[in-house]
């Protein structure tokens, strides 16, 4: 054996040659960092494998699969849909429930104060118990579950791309999600909580798809099937969708939200089984409600889960209409993406604090709390009190929790029209602004003061370290837009200010989210009106275009600012003047088909690698052979289970034998063995191991010519860790090297390439676009 | 050179006894039909190629590309997606304006000879209209445009799958398609225009993505830049939005339509620019609605474009309603997946008799035209008149085209509910049974009759020779199977009959069509109430669930009966115990980098090959090498171009020169350059061509241990037409043979392995089911 390795490395030498200008490119190692922000936290973050695996032991296993098995894998599969949007939708239930009782009672005592005049009482009730709840959002979350804090969306996008972080989907991380989101939806701070109820849906997938939580000793043998990334990422995807449906009550929407915005891999079976969990969802929350109509849910079912129900009958719109709506999706456009650009900014910012310790996070959390207290409370005492409309169903001034007409500091029959927007929670005021025929309930400087502090509060809530979601306060930012818009256009349009308010919604979600079919529906479940459909798909087509010319969205800038390794379905055009071998770096490791133990275990150590070329060559085969890829995880179950060989020969046993599937199964998110786990002794590490039972025999592989681009589609495609490249010519070694997913990374490539740097079509930041750069990102 | 073949020829026979059980295998040659029938004709049919094409030339081009050619392509593409929904929703109000018009004088000429009781006149001008109608649409279609015939919805999903046949996106096929349309559907045949409208918008889009009509010279020169099959499925995709959307005013639904039932790619790029379409066709649909308004379409108008506004505002259900409509669910499924299965029956029987030529399918098409009026006339008067409701807002009984109170033979003052139904449009008809607060206005006899022939006259009337979608029928049959279980159901529900209504037409739409979220959408942007949500859901999941335990959906019946080798996405169990060294069949034909031209032309004249593998061998390398594939389309153009060596070596000049990218750009859907177009002379058959510029360098391979399952998941995902398959040792010929679409075929896997028949877990036919396969089919 001794000698053929020499031989190898004496053939390598000679190829030396051939090789030089490859092997120039493998001294620059590939240097992107392998570690990302995940939440509030930077960890090292692993890519998924959806390729299937295809060796000996695999196989005999899958052979013995019987009819049973699938008849209770897909009774399984489809239980767990099932409990998922079970539980996704008592979750946003709960959190609903929840919010509208604690911040109720909040508004509730306020109020009551401000009835009898103390002013400075009130306001130490208001700014204290927003205080108390954002620190304790924040406190549970920064020494609790990291993972847990914002919305969470960006890292189930990147989980559901084929990015694994540790802890995003522990049962810690769902516990803090939950009760944390609550405290700081309920704390008044300018966030939302459908983000976080999206990655709530999919923590449940998660948690139910990998058997439960090993470490609360909360397991299910039953749920073994799912111990691999493809179903996993058909329950998350499923469990995301569920969490928009929850969040909004908006199944359909839930459900294409899902498939736009954050999945990465679609097919039809897959939306199936996502309607079918979301309708779960919707049926669930239906009758939970009903429960609550008799009144035993306490504050809940005065406000109540979002529904705006905005039934204006006469949804006319002619000609005339159309120019202020084109313009209001134009300027909306605009706002988004400046809403983006400083997101990126204040987040950016944000890091930089949060890096320095916990403490600083929670000063942060606290500053922000007291801050938006004081925005909250101070603000309605600019605003003019204005006298009730005489025809109204309702009390005005209301008093307490519901009511759009809030009394403030107003003397009796008047109401402060900035306090209905400034004093609520935010369906509420969503609501408010929403409902139709209200044109002359709000001032224009109300709306306009409402409109800017909203703009900024948003942006300044979003990062902190508590579970804080993003659409809630586009959603409500965007309202109030359009009743500005609505107000100023005066009699130049004859359209209701509450449908200008839902267009205005729509015109800055799509400027900051991008989102068109999704956020149509969700916006139209919302609503409940299917007359504005064009109205709000022509805002949607129109901000969305403006603000492509400024930068990505919202998710794409978070993902790329948390240095998530995203890969994009669309391959920048510089990849086509790259070959793989351009990309491709070293040093490759292989292993030989039987290997020593103590190699094995060196290479483990020395390297990162989680994938690597075992190689027949002689006196195994007449030359040396691509014999497959053979995984780290599945070399750690090896060399634990300690069933070494004492020559260098073929195993005349049944090599797999000593091994049941299970041993293989892979562990849930962001768990790992380690190779310094295993003991081994002296004696242990000359022996050998025989990996062919185990190494993956069909791997895809490229042509080192193929472009990259090229290799990307594969790549993305099929949904690869590692993509083997092999020689174009069969006298070299059989491998040249192996693709990750840190290679078509564009930081990467660049970094190997400067001189494609001026070349590269980038997406531009605020301010620098031209048209040439906008259009090539259309495409 | 010749040495060099015979030293090749020498290795392989070396090599025989290692290949044996391969060469066995390749002995069965593929014997799969390359031939489909494509509307009502059989043809030819051929795979597309979604792979990017990487040799020296296209690469030289692309580099030639500056930011004006993207600039211009971006522009080009969005232009053209305006222009698509603006066509699709001008074709589809056309549709409805001529239908209306030409079926409402009909209906008005009809119903003024039975007001002056000439009975058999009326007969006379009702039928012989009709039989005329028919025959016109009959004829045109048949004589014209075959590909035209039926709803086009199974080759679109083909074409979207991969699958290309000639004619169905030609000029003809779209001018037919329109016209047969509207005589099809006003000729009261119970056939619907909603599929016809799916193939219209991907005619329009094909054929301005293919910058027009070459045979009628309608051509534009800067509509090059789609001449590749990977644009063309964007354009096809959002073109078959944009006609259901067009067909059902629901912009929404039609691009979940597309995106669910259609298409077999999707992204996220093209989500949003189907979304565009769509919203340009609901644009353009509005603008010209209102312009009728004021009454300048005929009698359009009084019916119009299909929209129920059923606001009734009180759907009000509780937990006593849902027995009923799991029951509607479970026997919509039932009656749903019978209706597949009564229809594929019948299309095999009409298929052997329009095999017999053009003179039977004409002829068949009178007999149901015949029989059809037989029907709507005979049948309305086995029903007893009823007297007008006293509080009504139209006319009772009314007289002539509108109106749900049809006179026909009843007294002053009574009306004939059946007439109502069946004495109407199709459009007229589902508007009358969705209507709210009708609950008294039909009969039990009535409805069940009208169920029954509606049922049955759906079946009969899709096979036949004129275009004819099966969406209105399937809606208007569940309509009234809907009313007709609300009728049962009496006092046990406390729903409106008209939600009934909805819901019946979900029920049948889920068991027969299968979809899910497209439907749901579709219904409620028709009916305009989103309150429906949950139960349209509810119903939705159970009856597609029943539905599937027995067949398929019925596009899949149809594109399976047509012989279309449609590809799924996920591959059948017993993929996983073959490799694709089992299924690769030969001989396999290889090409030298510099080859002789006599040697290509006689290839291409005996093989039907489209892709043929160019192997480098000494002296051009020093062992043979892959270098890559070469195409017969780009083989054809060389051999065109005459641009010949006259040695056996590489090419001094640039052998590209003589080369634009026009000539290699991808001819229109089904048209194709014939070798024996080529005329060469002996001279020149002696000389050589380079094939090293022109060849795909890059090609994807498989090695040939992969299972046939993991295979079929690259050639699926990456949409390829030619799949190469090397050799695990790089001692024997570096390629093993080619995998193409028709070797994924169950058919051709099972001809060449029959014992894995009783392996194979197929999809049962109606009433051999077992719960295994009802199971399997569900993963």
């Amino acid at each position: 054996m001794a000698t053929a390795a020499v031989v190898a490395e004496e053939e390598e030498e000679m190829l030396l040659d051939e090789q030089h200008r490859i092997n120039l490119l493998r001294l620059a190692s590939n240097t992107t960092s392998q570690v990302a922000i995940v939440g509030a936290h930077v960890c090292p973050i692993e890519s998924l494998d959806y390729e299937l695996i295809e060796n000996e032991f695999f196989k005999q296993d899958w052979r013995s699969r019987g009819r049973a098995y699938i008849f209770r894998y897909v009774t399984l599969k489809w239980s767990l849909c099932f409990l998922i949007g079970a539980l996704a939708g008592a979750v946003g239930f709960f959190n609903n429930l929840a919010v509208e009782n604690i911040a109720g009672v909040k508004f509730v005592v306020t109020s009551n104060m401000m009835l009898s005049r103390k002013y400075g009482w009130a306001f130490a009730v208001f700014a204290g118990s927003n205080f108390v709840l954002t620190m304790f959002a924040s406190v549970i979350t920064a020494y609790m579950a990291p993972a847990a804090a914002g919305s969470g969306i960006p890292e189930v996008k990147a989980y559901l791309n084929g990015v694994d972080a540790p802890g995003i989907f522990s049962l810690r991380t769902l516990v803090v999600k939950v009760v944390g989101c609550i405290a700081a939806v309920s704390s008044s701070l300018h966030v939302g909580k459908a983000g976080p109820m999206v990655h709530t849906g999919a923590c449940i997938a998660s948690i139910l798809g990998q058997g439960g939580s090993r470490k609360y000793h909360l397991t299910c043998k039953w749920l073994r099937y799912f111990k691999n990334d493809r179903d996993r990422r058909d329950l998350v995807t499923c469990g995301a969708g569920a969490g928009v449906a929850a969040a909004f009550r908006a199944p359909v929407g839930g459900v294409l939200f899902a498939l736009e915005s954050v999945s990465s891999w679609w097919r039809s079976a897959l939306l199936w089984r996502a309607f079918f969990t979301a309708a779960v969802v919707a049926v669930v929350l239906r009758a939970l409600i009903d429960i609550c109509k008799s009144g035993k849910c306490g504050l809940f079912g005065k406000g109540g889960l979002i529904m705006f129900d905005v039934t204006s009958d006469t949804v006319a719109y002619h000609l005339v209409d159309l120019p202020p709506v084109i313009l209001l999706g134009i300027i909306g456009g605009i706002l988004g993406s400046f809403y983006n650009f400083l997101l990126e900014k204040v987040l950016r910012i944000y890091n930089l604090i949060n890096e320095k310790g916990t403490g600083y996070k929670l000063l942060l959390a606290a500053t922000i709390s007291i801050f938006t207290s004081c925005c909250l409370f101070g603000l309605p005492w600019l605003a003019s009190c204005r006298s009730c409309p005489a025809d109204l169903s309702e009390d005005c001034p209301s008093i307490g929790r519901s009511g759009n007409f809030k009394k403030f500091q107003c003397p009796p029959d008047q109401y402060n029209d900035l306090a209905s927007l400034f004093f609520n929670t935010n369906d509420d005021t969503i609501r408010n602004l929403y409902s139709a025929g209200t044109d002359a309930v709000f001032q224009k400087s109300s709306i306009l003061l409402f409109f800017v502090t909203s703009y900024f509060l948003g942006i300044m809530s979003y990062g902190l370290v508590a579970p804080s979601g993003l659409f809630v306060p586009v959603i409500l930012t965007g309202a109030t837009y359009g009743r500005l818009v609505g107000i100023l256009m005066g009699k130049h349009s004859t359209l209701d200010h509450g449908l200008f308010a839902v267009l205005g919604s729509a015109s800055l979600l799509g400027g900051s989210m991008r989102m068109t079919v999704s956020v149509c529906v969700i916006l139209l479940e919302l609503t409940n009106n299917l007359l504005l459909l064009p109205l709000v798909m022509l805002v949607l087509l129109i901000s969305k275009t403006v603000a492509d010319t400024f930068n990505a969205n919202i998710y794409d800038l978070i993902v790329k600012l948390k240095g998530l390794p995203y890969l994009e379905a669309h391959a920048e055009p510089y990849m086509r003047q790259l070959t793989v071998s351009d990309v491709v770096t070293g040093p490759l490791q292989t292993f030989h088909g039987v290997e020593k133990v103590g190699n094995i275990v060196h290479v483990l150590k020395t390297t990162g690698h989680h994938g690597f070329p075992v190689i027949d060559e002689p006196p195994f085969s007449d030359s040396p052979v691509l014999f497959g890829l053979i995984l780290r995880a599945h070399l750690l179950v090896l060399l634990k289970k300690k069933e070494f060989l004492h020559t260098c020969a073929l195993s005349s046993f049944d090599a797999s034998k000593p091994f049941s599937a299970d041993d293989f199964a892979k562990r849930g998110s962001g768990k790992h063995d380690s190779i310094d786990d295993i003991e081994l002794t002296v004696e242990e590490m000359e022996m050998y191991i025989d990996l062919h039972p185990f190494t993956n025999t069909s791997p895809y592989t490229v042509v080192e010519t193929m472009s990259l681009a090229k290799a990307l589609i594969l790549f993305r495609e099929v949904g690869l860790r590692h993509l083997l490249v092999v020689p174009k010519s069969s006298s070299r070694a059989p491998v040249v090297g192996i693709l990750t997913r840190h290679d078509f990374m564009p930081e990467h490539i660049l970094g190997l390439h400067p001189f494609l740097l001026k070349s590269r079509w980038k997406r531009l930041r605020f301010g620098k676009s031209t048209i040439i750069k906008f259009f090539s990102s259309l495409c």
